[in-house]
């Protein structure tokens, strides 16, 4: 079981395509109300308009989740974490304590097993929990009418500085299905959507590190990437690659499926690095200390593993606890049962022992340890769909009615709470996914896998939910856990992370212009304004992934001239559409009103020759 | 501009990737009524399943557009061309005559070039036409009453022998949003269908290789492939391969959008060897003839280059006769003018000449051509929104209206017509495209670019536009264009051609889901059964793309042996939430039993527990 040193050595030394800046863009602050609250954003510079539309082009600034990562005035170590952003805001509220160490039976016994020395994160910090009998949840504070400054930074970053010029560009006016962004996010907007349990803030007390991020309905669609290694493969130094690869991005949370070696010390490495919230599945890891076997699970086990994790910082936990022995035959006659990996470990539990789920029966328990360190409920789909077939059923809807109950539990608590959804779903059935997730779960935020609109292609399912995952954002649902390409296959590489991730970066972007979501249509605005000016190098670093499109534009025009040029491949310098679309944007009003007095004598003859037309083809046609 | 020989070598032999079956796929022929009527399909076999389940499984039957390519009993030869499938159904209908040759002065100055011979297509036969006062297109035939052999052809094609085993399988009812597919498809609907102008057939009588296929909202939704050179690159043997290897992947037409070198020539190598339709923008050519200058177009010109066109066999012709003078200055204020290239050149030549355009003022004399070799109408959406700006203003909105009332022009003359779509559109204006398009086209078939659903991802417009595909795909699009990830930034390549065609494959499949069309699930169910029954061959068979999903299966576990194994990557071997599912599937009617008893009672227990906590919640929600 011993990891090889050398893994831990290119942690040492970090990938310099995962940090360098991207192109011609700068890692902004923006200053909140006190002055440890500085919000980064990504400024995009763009180049001027030449010619006779010759103007400047104001930079845009893009929502960023890379963390210190693109900031080249900070210093990365994988070996000493990231900066704390967080610390005094926890500290100043007075209502948490430095332990004396962790209280995690699991946790102790690893930190005495020597042999783990050489692969654990060196620089361990105490774990902090609230003092008894306090509550140091955001919703808690939230219901208490207490704007948090995680609050504000929310407010401001969500604002991506967009009403600066939000109303000089045109936007569409979108349909929202009922969600309702205002038009500027401020922090009491955000207190009152977490305090309604309609948005969470995943904030463990633990993980300090994090830049606060919201998800709810309300606000900008997010989009989770799931890293983890596996029995069949994978190290710790992969592992922190494909995370701050998956926030560079655009990754606003990440979660760790490690089921594979050295979970513990894995997860440690990645927390300490990660400036995005973690979420887990504490069941696999549980799973693990049982050496597999579901049936020997036991509740002391797996509350010794929720304490281990939120002792680490783990900001939000999938929880099965929606699958009830009952719903199990439920799944007899599907056609790939019960796919999710911790439903199907409950319900083995649940047929082994002949009664109720201990997730379930102690949920109450479970909402105390989350509240003590904040930790967020992502009540987990465990009887969700795995195939087109199995789509909406009973079993699901079933699971999805009691994970409302829970949430209402949950909320009783201040535990922030959001709903995990499916899964596999055909297009015509996934607006009554997110009906029935809003109704029975009060509102609280939905965060689905895809759907996957369709099971027959394998190697592309990336593609195949990415069309449901924007169909579903648009809908309402405010986080889209991505699909890589490998999903079903194998495991994701990088590259398959990264295309993971952009995919969804894409439907979440979808489906923040079609909800109408304030500013978003900012850069595509600025995007297409550029591509028709044939301002290419401002096209390449609007794009959400600027290597690709600069690549793809080299490889039929590699000449650097060409990054210049007013024509593209697809037409050739010869005849351009763009360039007489410039000519008729600079028509003058003389030849505008000429036109307009041809047509008008034109439309008379059209209108008679259409006449005689229709005439024909009524007499044809009858 | 003469074109290296060594080009042509290469077309003397065919890349075997190319034309190798598909795996434990077999190509097999319905039989119509008549002996030469012989209808292609793959039919992928499927191993049985093992263990407890143990059972048979029938093979499935998938739509193949692939022709001659993936059946090993044929010789395939680029030089020859392939087969003729409706060279009989022409001749007996008695309606036509072999011309002595060519009728275009292009044509005619083309085949007398000798510099030319070495690239020429050798087999060239002499056209066909029309025999004076006669009317060719199948919407003739169909308006007469008339059920050609192609309408039968399709009937059985479109039926896929799904109706053996559609209804022991279960599927989703679907929401049409007002197509209504029959359970199985009869000649007489197909003729119906083409009669009312709600589905067209394009098929040349010169180009009698084709196997006949429909476009219509009560068929299921097909795609195109944009192939073509430009000035900038590619060659005769380049284009033939991706026409070939277009329709492996599932391309139901092909486009040829070529405006660089020997455009005549690149085309008739094509046609002569292409199983499925093929559609042109003539407008393209004609630039060409005149050196790009966009002013210097003719209608005679023009009319020259239909006649060229229609004689060596193209089936659609993109006509943007839509582009009125009137519409040019309600594009100035656009964030991206005008996109469409042929919308450019014909605005530009209104502008330069201030009056109508020629495609307009002579739509009637292009009728005369169409139904003269029966090419079908695509009538060009020249102001299609370029941005998510500029989706569905008054430019766009205003060309379909005429586009409209063009198509009332085409049917008098019994011509088929579908309308082009855009474009860049954000999810929820999509669907007024689809309701403007059916109620001003009076049903004519839809055939849209994606819709892009954000600028924001040059590099990855598979992926934004195949999420607006599916959608207006459900919503009753007929034929989908694909946009591969090269869109924006340059020319596809065979990966690009391959990537597109297999996004699109999973936009229209997405959709028929979605519609309910019957019979759509039956590879989703087969494929999902493997997966769940761990028959990883045959899940990869069954998948869009074997190769790809088998490849990203040894990435992870490379061994033969686990193509067998009962896991996969993701968990291992240790713990399978398919393996529980499986042994849920095997519960016996008592245990089902006993876990209904035993949760009656927790039931009862969790009621009160519940009642308890919404007590206590009421009372501090409050």
């Amino acid at each position: 079981m011993k990891q090889s040193s050398e893994t831990l050595t290119s942690l040492s030394s970090v990938n310099k395509a995962f940090i360098e800046p991207f192109p011609n863009s700068k890692k902004v602050y923006a200053k909140g109300s006190r002055d440890d609250i500085n919000v980064p954003m990504r400024q995009i510079k763009l180049t001027d308009t030449i010619g006779d539309l010759a103007e400047k082009n104001d930079p845009i600034h893009v929502y960023d989740t890379s963390g210190p990562y693109t900031d080249p005035t900070k210093t990365i170590s994988y070996r000493d974490g990231i900066e704390s952003v967080r610390s005094n805001w926890i500290e100043e509220r007075g209502d948490t304590e430095l332990l004396d160490g962790v209280s995690s039976n699991f946790s102790i016994e690893r930190l005495n097993n020597k042999e783990l020395d050489e692969l654990r994160f060196e620089h361990l910090r105490a774990p902090r929990k609230a003092m008894k009998g306090k509550n140091v949840t955001q919703m808690h504070y939230a219901k208490k009418g207490i704007i948090t400054p995680e609050m504000e930074y929310i407010a401001i970053r969500e604002n991506c500085l967009w009403q600066e010029y939000q109303d000089q560009i045109g936007q569409h006016q979108g349909e929202s299905f009922g969600a309702a962004t205002p038009k500027i996010i401020t922090p009491e907007f955000v207190r009152d959507e977490v305090a309604r349990g309609r948005a969470i803030i995943p904030n463990n007390i633990n993980h300090p590190e994090t830049e606060p991020m919201i998800v709810g309905r309300n606000f900008l669609v997010k989009i989770n990437g799931n890293i983890g290694n596996s029995a069949l493969g994978s190290s710790i130094d992969e592992e922190v690659g494909k995370m701050v690869w998956g926030v560079r991005w655009g990754a606003d949370t990440i979660m760790d499926l490690s089921t594979g070696k050295n979970i513990h010390e894995t997860r440690e490495w990645i927390i300490r690095n990660s400036p995005v919230p973690v979420g887990t599945v504490p069941i696999y890891q549980a799973l693990e200390k049982v050496k597999g076997v579901a049936e020997d699970l036991t509740w002391e086990i797996f509350r010794d593993t929720l304490i281990e994790q939120a002792e680490q910082g783990v900001d939000y936990f999938t929880i099965h606890a929606g699958v009830r022995l009952k719903y199990v035959p439920l799944t007899m006659n599907r056609v790939t049962g019960i796919v999710s990996r911790g439903g199907s470990i409950m319900a083995k539990w649940c047929l082994a022992h002949h009664t109720e789920s201990f997730l379930y029966t102690h949920f109450e328990d479970i909402c105390e340890i989350m509240k003590a360190y904040d930790v967020t409920f992502s009540l987990g789909d465990g009887l969700r769909p795995g195939s087109i077939a199995d789509a909406n059923d009973a079993a699901q809807y079933g699971e999805l009615e009691t994970l409302g109950e829970l949430t209402k539990i949950a909320w009783k608590h201040d535990v922030q709470t959001f709903i995990e959804g499916p899964g596999h779903v055909p297009m015509h059935m996934i607006k009554d996914n997110m009906e029935k997730q809003l109704e029975e779960c009060g509102e609280a935020p939905f965060y689905t896998l895809g759907p996957l609109t369709t099971d027959i292609a394998p190697g592309y399912d990336h593609i195949t939910s990415a069309i449901g995952a924007a169909q579903i954002g648009w809908y309402g649902c405010a986080m889209l856990c991505y699909v890589t390409p490998k999903e079903h296959l194998g495991l994701p590489n990088q590259d398959d992370v990264k295309t993971g991730i952009i995919t969804y970066k894409i439907a979440a972007h979808a489906a923040d212009l079609a909800k109408g979501h304030p500013g978003a249509q900012i850069r595509d605005n600025a995007l297409s304004k550029a591509r028709f000016e044939f301002r290419w190098e401002d096209q390449f670093n609007l794009a959400l992934d600027p290597d690709t499109a600069r690549s793809f534009h080299d490889e039929t025009l590699p000449k650097q001239a060409a990054k210049t040029a007013h024509f593209c491949s697809m037409c050739g310098p010869k005849f351009c559409s763009m360039k007489i679309s410039q000519d008729i944007k600079g028509l003058d009003s003389a030849t505008v009103e000429k036109i307009q007095e041809i047509q008008i004598e034109m439309d008379k003859k059209s209108e008679e020759f259409l006449d005689n037309d229709s005439e024909i083809y009524l007499k044809e046609g009858a």
